[in-house]
């Protein structure tokens, strides 16, 4: 298995590694190792929102340390688009792996505003690529296929190997008719396609949606409707990364004779960057800052802000709930919630708009309205993507193991020629070998994923975490003994100390009862016990534990001192 | 205002007092406080399931504390139903005021469960009532009208005052074929709105809801098919207290020749209920015991199961996951999710279908077949509602502000007279003031709920939260200093511990770090400022702060303990 492009047509034995360090099986984190003899090239380096955010957590990132046993064989990181759930680890696996990067102009852009946080910029060899471009990276041959997405200048990988070609989908929709740039390149598919094809690896995300997703221009009439009917200021909240749907606010607040304002640190960096490169077309005199939007009229506005999702802190929830640097959601005011509802987020998105309720506002949800769609392949987009590429195999990626499975069935039912042989299902950390013959999952790493506490950019432990759900379950005991060294004779009083303990109530005496046991407790303990130290120490631990529980009815964690004088 | 009845054709002057202690701007902890002159009653008295439950919080009542300047007034508790959200905080509201409590047969039986379990039952007084029937209490008389709901025995309540007459239509849909019992009675609605309604009290669950609610028959046909269909075993998850949907499970099992096993604790709790009382009718020799069912072929058994929201504990997840008492989800089960997704468990209802999947069943969710229906009314049921009982005043209740609103607006748009004026928004702690005039909040109380950790039924205060939250963030340290008594002379070496602080590598001897630094902190610091206790001990604690987040970029609680010998 030479690194030579030409034993391509020379040795068709060996097999393709697929091995996907996260997005399979779960949402985000999206990550996946192709490796051939002695070569690997990585797919993605995206960022997950895990749940243990109430634990100092704040995004979640794949475990690159199985990647240690291939770091001679790791040649380079393909980036299918900008996205922060495949792109958002990037620094995290550079540091560990620094090797050359290639993505879209776009997706670069967004990738070197993070790592520039990081200081790393300097230390990365970033590659630009295009649409129509093929690029060698050993052994393999990387050909960039534009894919329409919710997002912009975004790819579908034709990767060609020694044993065939992989087309890896990146995430994409089949958009005839997106508002910036090009359809979905489907004759280039469809020409790989031809050419032979050994395995799809396709996303997943929306393979339980029925139909065709609606082009990005799918929302412009609903938009002009409100536009046209709102007599006061119109806000709209969209994500920063949907870029298709500011370009539509942009034109139709221009059509309107309306000003438009950004707010929030997010949208206002992607709209930037998106226009810096030509992107974005933002007619002159369309864009205004915050202090002039408050000398217009109310008819004359539009700020389009973060804040969809109902986040805490974003630019829309402070606007409804009290001031977003002086600017108030006010009765008589349109807000557009042109996004879906990322799961998990029912809750602070329903109570986001009781408070927007509350001040009066008129708002536009994408369920009553058509004001968002989906950038992700719909049941038929699907089907499109593998008729035309007509894969031997098909290998559902990205999403959780529901939407893998659904995407299987959907093609069993609706494609010719698939069947429980030929669509593979696998999960993260599986190593999926594929050859001419078969594809089968021949080994599992142990798969967990890494927590990322963003202020410090430091991993933080399981074991951590593990502590930190003790203690916020059942709060702390701090329990220091004094003794007399060599005789372990007591000196004063234990002293204990609460944090976080329930039914404690200053009134009741408790400190003053739990000194009292553990004083007693030691007077009752065998010399010898007292004289070994961890013993000591571990024994009042359980003897406080077992007080607190009974008297209490709660565990909390305890820590214990003992000071030896 | 006199306590006697007959006053209520003399006294048409004074005010009805309306305060909502719980379920009205959120879901859940359903509870509302009706008063007249010196005398209240109160409808329903539930829980609800909070987001706090990582810091130790099991459920949340509403806080009862603030009913004790009107304890002199309480006459009665009146229960609409036996819901948790109506019935849970029962028990705790009883050990705080123990008034009479007046409920429907079924409706005290699950009440007086929960009772048992607190060995209240002996000091409660319970009154049964039945639909139709009138009570008296003191200045108040109650009709109880049968109300349709997923749950039975439920009722409307049509409470008599001396300045006029509030209907409170607890939870309920307009349903003209229930399964089990009567539909909704329409006919007493509409005498009770002929003599003259002040205001109503109406559910607002399901206001954004367009159309009618299906009758609870309405999943007949789609059971039936997948019971025709289904070759193996059938796994029904529903929620124990749908008892129309246990009865309808239980007769098609009979229908189709299988056998019924329940299996989780809360579902065979309330079977036994409801067979006790008559309301559930299961054929002889239909329900059959988890051993028997072993014995059983694959197509001749169902179980009838909890977990349907992906709740960890419950039968479902364990049979998806490992087993429950020797039961497993396997190859050519049918899993039936008859039951709608709570907001907010989106996320483990998705796990628990991956897994099903895994096991290789075919899953049946809400979303693709009508295997379930609501137990709220839609926007036609509560134009129903409203046109049939013609308040003067309308008063949305049940449900977070987003939903409040919506019925609002609905009614306001769909039903003839009615406006701004007359439909009342209020929220959780207000005092709404009618009379035959106006209806207006005079008055706020704070609004607080009370968190309850159900090992020890005890309430967990705010404070303690608060901490736990802290000390989940960034962990707890741990630092003990000894002194000398008078001199304060630092004796031996500080001593820290760790719990849940990120970033220590037992390899980096941070916490030699950490004691020179608080050991050299002290040699530095002023003689008369180690001489004042408590700031010693503060410095310390603030200096340690300082150094573990310039260190580490944490910021864990640290607890300072200093001993003197």
């Amino acid at each position: 298995m030479g690194r030579d492009i030409l034993c391509v047509q020379v040795f068709t034995v060996g097999k393709i590694e697929i091995i996907p360090l996260g997005g399979i099986g779960e949402f985000g984190m999206n990550c996946m190792g192709i490796r051939f003899g002695d070569e690997m090239i990585i797919v993605d380096a995206g960022m997950g929102f895990p749940e243990e955010t109430p634990f100092g957590v704040d995004i979640s990132i794949p475990n690159f340390d199985f990647l240690e046993e291939y770091r001679d064989d790791l040649t380079a990181i393909i980036l299918t688009h900008g996205h922060e759930d495949h792109v958002g680890a990037l620094a995290y696996i550079l540091k560990k792996f620094n090797v050359p990067v290639y993505g879209s102009r776009f997706t670069l852009a967004l990738a070197e505003k993070r790592l520039e946080e990081f200081r790393m910029l300097d230390d990365v060899l970033m590659h630009r690529v295009e649409a129509g471009q093929k690029i060698k990276v050993g052994v393999f041959e990387v050909e960039f296929i534009h894919a329409s997405h919710s997002l912009v200048d975004c790819f579908s990988l034709a990767i060609n190997t020694p044993v065939g070609t992989l087309i890896h989908t990146g995430d994409y929709k089949i958009d005839d008719t997106p508002v910036i740039g090009e359809p979905y390149d489907l004759k280039s598919l469809g020409r790989v396609g031809d050419e032979g094809v050994l395995a799809l690896l396709c996303d997943s995300t929306n393979a339980t949606v029925p139909g065709r997703t609606p082009s990005e221009r799918a929302v412009i009439p609903a938009f002009e409707e409100i536009f046209e009917q709102a007599e006061g200021r119109i806000i709209v909240a969209t994500f920063s990364s949907s870029i298709h749907r500011l370009q539509i606010v942009i034109d139709i607040a221009h059509q309107f004779g309306r000003k438009l304002c950004v707010l929030g640190r997010s949208m206002q960096r992607n709209v930037e960057v998106a226009e810096e490169q030509g992107l974005l077309k933002i007619p002159y005199g369309t864009m205004i800052d915050l202090g002039d939007s408050r000398a217009l009229d109310d008819d004359e506005i539009v700020y389009l802000v973060t804040g969809s999702q109902g986040e805490n802190r974003a630019a829309l929830w402070n606007m409804a709930t009290s001031t977003y640097k002086g600017i108030e959601v006010d009765k008589g005011d349109t807000v557009i919630l042109s996004a879906r509802i990322i799961p998990g987020n029912e809750k602070s998105i329903s109570r986001l708009i009781g408070h927007l309720y509350k001040r009066g506002a008129n708002i536009i949800e994408e369920k009553r309205r058509l004001v968002h769609v989906s950038g992700h392949a719909s049941q038929e987009d699907i089907k499109i993507m593998v008729e035309t590429s007509r894969p031997k195999f098909v290998v559902p990626i990205h999403g959780e193991y529901r939407m893998l499975f659904r995407q299987k069935e959907f093609i069993k039912n609706h494609v010719a020629g698939y069947d429980d042989d030929n669509i593979v299902l696998i999960e993260n950390g599986d190593v999926l070998e594929i050859d001419q013959f078969a594809a089968k999952v021949v080994d599992k790493h142990e798969f967990n994923k890494t927590f990322i506490d963003e202020e410090s950019m430091g991993e933080i432990e399981y074991d951590v975490i593990r502590e930190r759900k003790k203690l916020a379950y059942g709060g702390a005991i701090s329990l220091v003994v004094t003794v007399e060294k060599g005789t372990h004779e007591l000196i004063g009083e234990p002293q204990v100390t609460f944090q976080g303990v329930a039914h404690i109530d200053p009134t009741n005496g408790f400190s003053d009862q739990a000194r009292k046991a553990v004083a007693e407790a030691i007077g009752e303990m065998k010399r010898e016990h007292i004289l070994d130290r961890s013993f000591f120490k571990e024994t009042l631990r359980i003897y406080l534990k077992r007080f607190v529980q009974k008297e209490l009815g709660t565990k909390p964690v305890i820590v214990t001192t003992v000071v030896e004088v």
